[in-house]
């Protein structure tokens, strides 16, 4: 029955949930779940999923091109008003419909609230129920198909460093660098950068999130670039660490310590570990090395459609770990006022441990 | 008392509206209106401003560079939990405190709500009251400083359309033309596109939100550009459409009526004119010549930090233009299995006029 569809399994998935939830449908208003779970690329529209049928509702300007690219799903034109969600409920004879409670703004809740006063033929009882992150938990499990668009994504992103790592001199501003690297990504067939490139020399280092600005690269300081491509919808994430010329006398030792809570987190980690106890991991390496203050953020996250989506490998993620899961592994170590390191790849679950996506060698001192 | 702040007037403004509103302070938490009313750059933070008081909110990531982006604001690290937001609210006798309800999600509502329970100390009445486009509708009417800004994201996509547009020729892609203009802008200083660039030939032109593809372009078709540059955070957005060669007999018909319609809008938009009378215009001389039933989006959109944002432009915005709002006049028709015609400029009321941003030149048949 759901053969017709561009991913049966996702929707099949999507239906175990909806049953599990003991609902009648679920409306999915986020673009990445819109796009997984129909194949439609759009910034606007919702699917509707019962256990028999799917509609895709958006409007003039995309109805055309739902048709070619969800198939399985029945296009219907919306308008501004909300008055087409009450009558499909009515038409599939839905009572409890979730919708994605972390996605729809309590504004948005309450116009469809009232648009749902207004229609008369409402069996009593339908309400809207609030669900939280079905579609992201089926999409922290990535099918086959997914971990070869990500590698390819990866792999787009690993070639772009090499290239631009080569080219890297001093003088040469942080923009210029994440510039090279978002041309070295696009011209081998990446759509787009997943994120704003970061690329942070010397003290901007410490920032995990400075943009890439006007400062200019110079010898002995670390640099720290974090990059990734976005191939088909999916996103590569990676960061090196590099130093021009004669690393100064701090950096060797952070990033040994860093490049050691990496690899024991990456060696170690396991299906069925939480996201906690995998950060853990790494966490204590840098702890014991006396630097625990300054790995102010999570090891990892999950990598798919989003550059940050499920699970969470943070000190406070509770959920299990599961086989063919994707995620970083990126601790780091920032000293204001100095600069910081870190180092971070992709990874995925396969029979019972982590493979790294990523190949960008690591830099060695 | 706002002298210290990166813009003072529109915090000026801000507390004009809580005061309004009577509102004992506000929490910002969308990222434009963030960094619009700080000067603070990130994915992740809150504000709270009250009458007398300004604080930042972010996490460990973003604090050093807070410090420096956003002068007077008092910057708060927080971590994961929302325990923050409720002791903010005690420090500052705020009791009435108004939220975004059209940026927060209701699950995150849910968890403020969940996270005030527990807090011993908050006095009884503290309330989240939802406000909806309080700092969207300070940013629809633009100060000189943000139509310079935009005036420069403007010229930058009028010099790449301009580069770009002299290259084309039958047999490139669509894709190809995309990324000549991504790289025509980022040359020029643009940080980004705006927004994923529309390149639509030929029947592809039909679907107004058309991506870039793998289709080629072809003489005598239709080729609707749709591009913008981002400056400073300040977002461009121009539309033009080419024909290679010999345009079909359609084209120069549609192109006609579509030109007719925006230089209408143009001359005769006045401040004090709803934007659905703004939109009634282009829209009259579209349906007079037959093709009203082909133009099935609105006439416009405000731009600035968004690519759309306030004012509305449309057959259904209420709200009055004013002096100073910045906003696009784009009419289009679309006729499937054909292609489609759209052109596009962003105008600012000024002096009781329009004037308009962008200089690139409309193609002459």
């Amino acid at each position: 029955m759901t053969a017709n569809f561009k991913h049966p399994h996702r929707i099949d998935r999507l239906r175990a949930k909806i049953e599990e939830e003991k609902l009648d449908g679920i409306l999915i208003s986020s673009g990445e779940n819109r796009r997984y779970l129909s194949g439609f690329v759009s910034t606007a529209g919702w699917l509707f999923v019962t256990k028999a049928n799917a509609v895709l509702c958006t409007d003039f300007r995309y109805t055309e091109q739902a048709g070619l690219q969800a198939p399985g799903y029945r296009v219907d034109r919306i308008g501004g008003k909300l008055d087409w969600m009450s009558k499909l409920f009515v038409e599939h004879g839905a009572k409890q419909v979730g919708f994605e409670a972390d996605h729809i703004t309590v504004a948005q809740f309450d116009r469809i609230n009232e648009a749902m006063k207004d229609v008369k033929d409402l069996p009593s009882g339908t309400q809207l129920r609030p669900t939280q992150g079905i579609t992201l938990g089926l999409r922290a499990v990535k099918d086959a198909e997914e971990v070869n668009l990500l590698s390819r994504a990866i792999q787009i992103g690993d070639e772009a460093f090499a290239e631009v790592e080569k080219t890297l001199s001093p003088g040469m501003t942080e923009e210029e660098v994440a510039w090279r690297i978002e041309q070295a990504v696009r011209v081998r067939g990446a759509e787009a950068i997943s994120f704003d490139t970061i690329v942070g020399s010397g003290p901007n280092a410490a920032r995990p999130h400075h943009r890439a600005g006007s400062d200019v690269l110079r010898e002995g300081q670390t640099i720290v670039i974090d990059m990734g491509a976005r191939y088909q919808g999916y996103c590569s994430d990676l960061t090196r660490t590099v130093v021009l010329g004669k690393p100064d006398s701090q950096a060797k030792k952070v990033y040994d310590i860093v490049l050691a809570a990496q690899l024991a987190a990456i060696e170690m980690v396991r299906p069925g570990m939480t996201g906690a106890e995998c950060d853990g991991i790494a966490r204590k390496v840098i702890q014991e090395a006396g630097h625990g203050d300054a790995f102010g953020h999570s090891l990892g996250h999950g990598v798919g459609l989003e550059v940050h989506e499920s699970p969470g490998v943070g000190p406070s993620s509770p959920g299990k770990l599961q086989e063919n899961m994707v995620f970083t592994i990126e601790p780091g170590i920032y000293i204001t006022g100095w600069g910081g390191v870190r180092i971070e790849d992709v990874v995925v679950l396969e029979n019972g441990r982590a493979r790294v996506l990523s190949k960008a060698p690591r830099m060695k001192f």
